[in-house]
């Protein structure tokens, strides 16, 4: 019989509520036994509705929690890692929000604390598990496209942060494009090994002034020979677009926006359809709950789980490299890092 | 403060397990308090395993419990217009599948002891709530088209039933088209005058021996003048499909199929995309939960349900009509049945 | 050495005129030695430009030119059985424009010449020819959908013609489904059996008191066991909607319009795209040149035309039937006609 | 009254050949007085048919023809500069294929020759003509996109030239991607002031030995602030694939491929289409007779070609700038040309 999972959810911000009601709503097996939130207080009725009894402020209350034996860290990014040691010194499964950390020695302090510990680890790059993308990965990977040969990106947002964000954040490569870099390595099934940022301040010069950049053609190279493009905006006027596209040497595969319904109206004035589904939450609503899924099995059956260590490391080394790109203007090789 | 809804679920075949499911995984004010089914223990450990403490196999001790102010009523249809008038009668709110009954004397009786009870009622027309139909109806409700001219349904199945099936559920169109008729009339916004149903045996002869139709075009005049086509098959070799289109005096409107996903590959061989999505609870999955939202709020702010018990009666009449217009080889005027 | 074509036109309104420009710009070894237009006067300058030598009044110094010995009969509609007979008669091969007639006897006495004057004979059902549904039709044909069971067609114009115009043109299923009941058949490979005209005036009434209806779903049964119905209006307010689809044992196939291009704008408002290509002369374009290389290429190559004298009298015969079963408000067999 | 333009045609390769048969079929107030060829034996007959009276050996029998006011330079490329500046100096009107030439100095010459006769100039660039990308450069001129962002440029071609053509033609960036050069110009309606180009050899390693690529992402700033991305493959499995897109602060524009017809098989298999017209004799058909027309309007109305010679120099340049961004692994300025 599989283990019994007991969940601590660390973190009851947008997404620590997200996963807390998607555990609760679709993972009965799962009990979650505990919430810790440095709002404690604004969060108890939310909790309580929900049927979580243990609200705590200190996090570390469930890490004492003996019957707790899996934590989900939704806690801000810069607790991540600190939080990833302490958790997998108390023999904890992990499943961390990305991304683990902007530090490199941090993340890797973080995952060999991961490694002596010998729990479970998942990063949540939640978009590997969106029904397109997994689509696209899987015709690469069976070889219906060949060999990779060019491999595109766009990921574009409705609406910009606020230019402070940016400066908490690492910066739109490290904020945004952090799930691209990720996104090139699930469908190259390839490292990155060079990195070109042609960027701009397009949407709102606010940003500039705060260090960053609103809009990007980031060029990559692959080691398996492969090339690829992402192309990112802080704001498209119609929505969150994001589409992505393999050619491979057999052919090409790519897909195109989910929209909330496919009702196409035609009138003397045109021919009219439906944006994107609005954000994140909408777009990617299912791959919260699979991600989770693939989390709690990997736990279950004892198996690796799909998004490792290594898969939230990356795609930071391939961010910092995009942002001295930037900031040199010319191509940044990854062992510059 | 809003009513307190305790639910008793009547029926636990497919429809009945997946009511009871969306209710407890997104209706959390909702109580569901217990279930009844003849095979009552058949469904325990399932019950048990979704926190449904009651099982009965008499539905009746359901309507006895005093606390239960709602049902759901999944069970065979022969039961329904019994079962509505009994739930009626212990003034419990009412949510019931389609059709109500295939008899218009006992759907009269129903309808009657529910108006008397003045209990709410509802019935379970789940693909007025899908995503792409509603659409369709709000563009001709807030006149986006125009005055409705043509309004065109194509609703095929994978695969059809068993030949023995049609005996027991009316046949096609009382059993599949009946969805269509209610689509049509809230496409519409009128009502059906007139049928002329054009079908054949062309899936499966044995389909024809147990006397019934597997493929149809069913003609439609309305009370508003528009006209109207049901395109039905019991068997398309691609799967589900589910298309509507409504032209008018401004324009006209049209749905396409939902995929699981939105992938296009392109090859030497061709440009290959995914079939519809599989069958109905995966194509309406979400209109199931949502017309139950729908009757909850119709209780909780005490106004009218969305699918009141007409929409039951009125396609049950259409569908007859059309049973006849196959075997007279005629159209014929509502007003005849 | 193939036969040398000399070409006389009889008819240069707006179909005759196509049909010259077309002559003239893509067969260089067709020549057009004459046209005949009652209105000869106003189209020389035309006939000049064009590099056509003899513009004649009277269509039969045409047939008597033992030179010519082919023709193109675009005069109006009521003079085409008498100028096939006459043409017949005088060994020209006939190309000439649908319908050949309204009335059943004189298509009888039209094709009879033909036969026994043993000369080519092609009717100028065009849509045949057009990329789309010249496709549907071989993928029916080569059984890729199996054996057809449900033919729709959709046909709707983006302005209806003057309510005079019905009057002389025999109303709107001989003059607009005319092409409807020629694409069923040729996409069926079957004949009509049966037909039942569903029909209204929603257009402009008047329309209606000319005696016509403007907006029509006419159901369809066929020898080979397949249905159909074909969904006409008069006017679409965004544009001509011209689809076909057939549902078969082993799939389906569609069509969807041609657009003048294939951009898609997505701003704030929403997505927005082409409307379909304006009308006949722009959508059907290029099927005008490919009926004419086929005729000539049967007359060169001594084989049989694409569409044959039957190919004309059919639809008439299905047209007929259609308005006597909106007359009646009943199905009409075609041995009835 | 207008001039009346009487043609000399250099050149009969195959594109030599296609606008020949353009002009004689489209433009029947053009006459087409002579072509020349080195190969003149070898195109006799086809001129023939085609009514052209005179070919020559020598193209400077056109040059001296005084009747001959207009000439299409059709001839291979290292000719191009060389009759430019013959052709203006003898004060004829010019369309030049493009590119002009591969050397900037050689450019500058022809260019200054043009100017100096005061004679009309216009290149080859069709692509600017072509249906869609024609839309998507009026949406962005007319400010329906708000200001240019990204400009995104899909251009791959079905097979690649043999690997000695590369040593002729300047190589990838000169002989193919020239025409993405000029379409980003076209579409972001400014100019390129930085080249990146990450390219590669994956499709045939000969291509490599030749000393070519076959592979590139080219990334580009733009003066406007834009910036751009070119996707080119020597060979698509799928075919010629031929897609642009603009980004902007008002929204998105994007075209898709044009395919033969629009018919989508669906079985159990799955859902088939059409793949994009062949190559660009197929896709771009139309902005070959298109680009004729305004050359010939220019001409006729006195005004400005839509390309002039500026917009034949350009691509050169920022062609140039990609090879040496290839060769040395960095960002290139336009001014370091």
């Amino acid at each position: 019989m599989s283990k019994k999972i007991v969940l601590g959810i660390i973190g009851a911000g947008r997404i620590g509520k997200l996963h807390s009601e998607n555990v609760i709503n679709n993972f009965r097996d799962v009990e979650v036994k505990a919430i810790a939130d440095i709002y404690a207080d604004k969060i108890e009725n939310w909790a309580h509705d929900l049927g979580i009894k243990n609200v705590y402020k200190d996090y570390k209350k469930i890490l004492e929690d003996k019957e707790i034996n899996t934590v989900l860290i939704c806690s801000s990014t810069n607790t991540h890692s600190k939080i990833t040691i302490e958790a997998a010194e108390a023999g904890k499964d992990i499943f961390c929000e990305k991304p683990i950390d902007y530090d490199l020695d941090r993340i890797a302090l973080a995952l060999e604390a991961v490694k002596k510990a010998g729990v479970k680890y998942q990063v949540g790059f939640n978009r590997r598990f969106d029904h397109n993308f997994k689509k696209v990965h899987d015709l690469v990977a069976d070889g219906s496209v060949g060999t990779p040969q060019i491999i595109k990106v766009t990921s574009r947002d409705p609406e910009p942060p606020s230019p402070e964000y940016a400066k908490v954040s690492g910066g739109m490569f490290l904020d945004m494009t952090i799930h691209d870099f990720d996104m090139v390595r699930y469908l190259s099934q390839s490292e990155v090994t060079e990195v070109y940022a042609n960027a701009a301040v397009l949407v709102d010069p606010a940003i500039g002034e705060a260090g960053d950049v609103d809009t990007a053609l980031i060029t990559l190279k692959f080691k398996n020979g492969a090339i690829g493009v992402i192309d990112n905006c802080r704001k498209a006027a119609y929505g969150y677009d994001q589409r992505v596209e393999v050619l491979g040497t057999k052919g090409g595969v790519s897909v195109s926006n989910d929209t909330p319904c496919s009702a196409v109206l035609s009138t003397a004035d045109g021919v009219f359809s439906d944006k994107p589904k609005y954000f994140f939450l909408e777009r990617y609503k299912d791959s919260f709950i699979d991600e989770l899924k693939c989390f709690f099995d990997a736990i279950k059956e004892n198996k690796e789980t799909p998004v490792i260590g290594l898969d939230g490391l990356k795609p930071v080394i391939v961010g910092l490299a995009a942002k001295r790109s930037y900031q040199e203007g010319r191509p940044i090789k990854i062992e510059e890092i």
